[in-house]
Order: C-alpha cells, then structure tokens, then sequence
C-alpha cells in the first residue's frame, strides 16, 4: 500500500499510506465542483490541479484522463445504493415514509451532500451525466422499489415514486425552496411520506376530494 | 426573409416591424441553448451571433449586454403566469388536478418546451439564474396557490406542491425517465393530481397505511 503511494501524491515523492485517499479526494473534490459549475468543456485536468492544489501529474496519475476523472465524479456517495437495498427489509406497508427518510438521510450526511449536489448540477448540462443519473434512479431506486412489488403497474409506480423523491430532493438540496428547505426531517418524512405510500401500494384511481 | 434578415440585423437600418420579431428570435433561441449547455462563462455575445447567423451587432442592438440577453433568456414563456392565475378560478376540491393538467400543458406547448427546458438547465449552473427560478416559484406558483387559501400552513402546502410539481417536470421532460417520459398526459393527471390535491386541501396527518 504505502508503495502504491509511493507513486501517490505529487508524482515522485514518498508520504504514508494515508496520502493516496487524501489526495485523490482533494483532486475529486476540485474536480466535481467544476464539473458542476463548468461543465465538460469548460473542465480541465491542469485547472483542476491547481484547484486542488496538487501537481498536474497527480490527477493524470489517480485518473488517467478527463473521462475517467467524470466517471469518478459521478459515482454516488459510498453506501448509497445499500442503502437502497435495506428498504426492501421494511414491510411495503411503512416503505413509503422509510423511502423518504432514507433519501434526506443520504441528502443530509455531510459528506455526502456536496457529491449529490454535484452529481444533480453536472448532469444537468452534460448528457453522459444525465444518463448515469437516469441509470442510478432506473436500475437502483426504480428497480429495488418495482422489484419487490408484485403488480402490473409496478413500473409507473416505481415512476411516480421518482417524481416525488426528485422533486423533493431538487426543491429542499438543490434550489433550496423555503419553507421546504428548513423544514425538520421528520417534518417533511411525515408530509412527504403518504405520497411514496400511495404510489407504491395505495390506490391509483382517481379519488374525490379530501 | 433574407431580405428581412439583412435590414433587421445590423443596427441603424430599418426594415419592417415583424423582422424585430424574427431577428430576436432567433438570437433568443441561441442564448438559451448556448446558457444552458455552456453556462454563464461559455456564453459569448460574438458565439451567440454566430450561432443564430446574425451581425454581432444585432445581438448588441438587441440585448446591449451578455447580462440583459441572459435576462430575456430567463424570461417564461407567453402566459405563463396568466395561466397560473386562471387556475384560482377553479373550486379548491379540483385544483390538484387541474394544476397538474396546466403544468403539463405549458411544457407541452412545442413552442414552450425548449424555453422551459433551457432555463431549467440553465439554472442548474449559474446562481443568478437559479435565483430567478427559485422567484417563479416563490412568487407565482407558491404565492398563487397560497393566497388562495385561508390554512396557516399555507406556505408548507404550497411549498410541498411544488416538491411534487418540480419532480414531475425534471423527471418527464428535463430527465425523461421512463415510464413517466411517455405516460399519456391524462393518465399523468389522474395520477399525481391527488397527490397535488391533498398537498392543496387534504389532511397532512400521517396516514395508516393505504
């Protein structure tokens, strides 16, 4: 390990094993906040070296190209597809207000909020971003939610379940939409909740007024 | 219309009244797709013209600044607004429904789309932009539905409508996510117009399981 580190940081000096994740999570970091902010073209791997504050050849040595460091930049938060996976151990009858706490979970843990963010902005102006994202929610979220259901439907649900969680997530992390923005958590799981319930297992016919 | 094209364009000249129309149009519809995908800093009044095969000057004539045109580019289409006020002329208890319908409807106007879409994308990237969409929201949608109702939660109501609204349009038309890319636009109604309806009128308790 140290070995591979060897190699690590600035190309060509030695520092402990620690150093490698240090550096390459400076390098990510710098790297998903221009992607964000710049898009594709406007992102380079020198440019994104100085924002880090590592030598240029680091960030060729971590992720060979530009194409390989968006990859890097794209991939969720460490957990999280588990954490989709766990959800399917809660009785579909309590799933939908787990779904949600689940999300603003994710959402709300620190070190993940600036890499979701960042997955949320890059994607908007870069097609092979927007695709990954329409893969994550596709094969994980729609997936996991549609798999365990047994119902025709269970593709449109697993849809709608995603126009809510999107919204959500859009209004209160990424634009920031008050009052939904500061609500408690547990505020907007309860609010929030018996929309995810209905469109997993309540009734999709048209109702009458409430 | 070359003929059209050549007086409009350069400023100084005249031509006749509709080419206005025609010339703006046609740098507006270049703006917005070069803010969108190139953001703030890759958008130039030069690359704008460019694009829309108009003299620089014509872009300067028109929009005199970089930040003026971004401000035309933000703008929502036609009767956007309008529409939402004629919605308060519909009873509370078929209000979910039919703000559902007038969403739908505006983004899939074909002359709307693409202005939609771009400032979506637009202010995925670019803070003021974001800013302004956050306002649509906060001053229009939010606002109309709000003071339409006499309930001190008024503004959770409001803000928990537009969590549904905004995943609907980011999942339909900005993502295509399917199945809800391709759902026929009644059957969009019928489903996630009870939703709007209960974040509108219904109970916001926690419900049993449905």
């Amino acid at each position: 390990m140290p070995e591979a580190l060897s190699n690590a940081a600035p190309p060509g000096r030695r520092g402990p094993s620690e150093d490698r994740g240090v550096v390459e999570e400076r390098i990510l970091v710098a790297a998903r906040a221009s992607f964000a902010a710049e898009g594709w073209a406007g992102t380079s791997m020198r440019a994104v070296a100085r924002a880090a504050g590592v030598d240029p050849r680091a960030v060729t040595y971590y992720f060979t190209d530009k194409a390989t460091l968006l990859d890097a930049c794209l991939a969720p938060p460490e957990g999280f597809f588990e954490r989709i996976g766990v959800l399917m151990d809660v009785p579909v009858r309590r799933r939908g207000a787990a779904l949600v706490a689940s999300v603003l979970n994710s959402w709300e843990t620190p070190s993940n909020t600036p890499i979701l963010r960042s997955i949320v902005l890059t994607a908007a102006h870069m097609p092979t971003a927007m695709d990954r994202l329409r893969r994550i929610f596709q094969e994980s979220l729609v997936a996991a939610v549609a798999d365990s259901l047994d119902d025709e439907q269970r593709h449109v649900r697993a849809g709608l379940v995603c126009t809510q969680i999107v919204g959500l997530f859009m209004t209160r992390y990424v634009w920031r939409i008050e009052p939904i923005a500061s609500l408690p958590a547990e505020d907007v799981v309860s609010l929030v909740g018996p929309t995810v319930q209905r469109y997993l297992s309540g009734s999709l016919a048209p109702q009458g007024p409430t």
